[in-house]
């Protein structure tokens, strides 16, 4: 039984949907952010970086999208969720994976979480100015070069595609016109048809 | 034959260790940012993102360092460079990378990269200020939390090591002070005892 801690609206879906996917028993565990639970000495324990997500598993605790999609890809082979026995397809997949976690999730961050890299609050402002543009750089990248369809490693379903979907819930928050980006928004529409999506989705809503 | 292709001073030193660890056959072509020709119209037929690195396979092209790492691991099983057989152990590594990619590298970028996401040259001042402290952080999470020596990983090189390795060449950049950080100096010198990295550097230097 894995225990997931979670918040809402953060990138931790996309850990969530792939535990569904893959079937796994689970536990979802909510930390909330007003309260500022991530940095209690509790959630510290857990995880010292004070951060969403953490799985905890009866071998230890693993934190990191990237390492968390592959981990769950990798303990349930059966629910196909990537190429593990291809090294290059695999590698296709974690650098999907990647750039989501060091770019799209980085450009999105500077629009409420500058304090991260500076102080001043005319700083913030200018990052905030600038998001649009940097996330619709993003999602033209993927749109254009990455997003094979129907599934972003094209017809098998994969880890990419609940990491995907995770962001591009930000995309009105960003102020990205998700018209812009029709191939981005038919992988939208299609994820929110599976019932792992839909469970995931329901488990945050109402906890 | 593999191709590589990076500019010294950038996070590819990680992969081009990783290929002299392997003892995997590659080239070196190196990218020149001074004459912007990682945005030239014949790199970007390479790689869209116009970034460093890029690894050109027999299969196709690879990017984004944890990716590429993870890639040289599963092709070169015989070096070791990382706990195949063991998904739990496989995470743990790239929980590393990925950490690595996505929060010290980024902190590391808003020295000298601020215009990814901002405009005004007071927001750079404002980020270049507070990379001694972002850095500092990233680096006590790594010395307190992460690294449990003699390598990252423990009694086992992986490709965390070369990862860290590269990123520690910034911390003067940075102005952190090495010595706040024992363990990983001390890892840095043994990092430097190793000839596939004797062997990567002066091939970077030497281009």
């Amino acid at each position: 039984m894995f225990k997931l801690y979670y918040t809402p609206g953060t990138c931790a879906l996309a850990s969530h949907i792939a535990l569904e996917d893959a079937g796994a028993p689970y536990e979802a565990v909510r930390i909330s952010f007003k309260t500022n639970q991530q940095n209690s000495p509790e959630y510290l324990a857990i995880n010292p970086k004070g951060r969403v997500p953490s799985l905890v598993t009866e071998r230890g605790i693993l934190t990191e999208t990237p390492a968390m999609l592959a981990f769950i890809a990798q303990s349930y082979p059966a629910a196909q969720l990537a190429p593990l026995d291809d090294p290059f397809a695999f590698a296709e997949v974690q650098a999907f994976t990647s750039y989501l976690c060091s770019t799209v999730h980085i450009a999105h961050a500077h629009r409420m979480r500058g304090y991260r890299w500076a102080t001043e609050e005319s700083s913030f402002a200018d990052m905030q100015r600038m998001v649009p543009k940097t996330m619709s750089a993003c999602y033209a990248m993927i749109e254009n070069n990455m997003l094979r369809g129907p599934w972003v490693m094209g017809e098998q379903y994969t880890i990419c595609d609940p990491y995907l979907f995770t962001l591009v819930q930000w995309m009105e928050g960003d102020s990205v016109n998700r018209a812009d980006f029709p191939r981005i928004g038919e992988h939208y529409a299609r994820m929110m048809t599976r019932d792992s999506v839909r469970r995931a989705l329901a488990i945050e809503a109402a906890s």
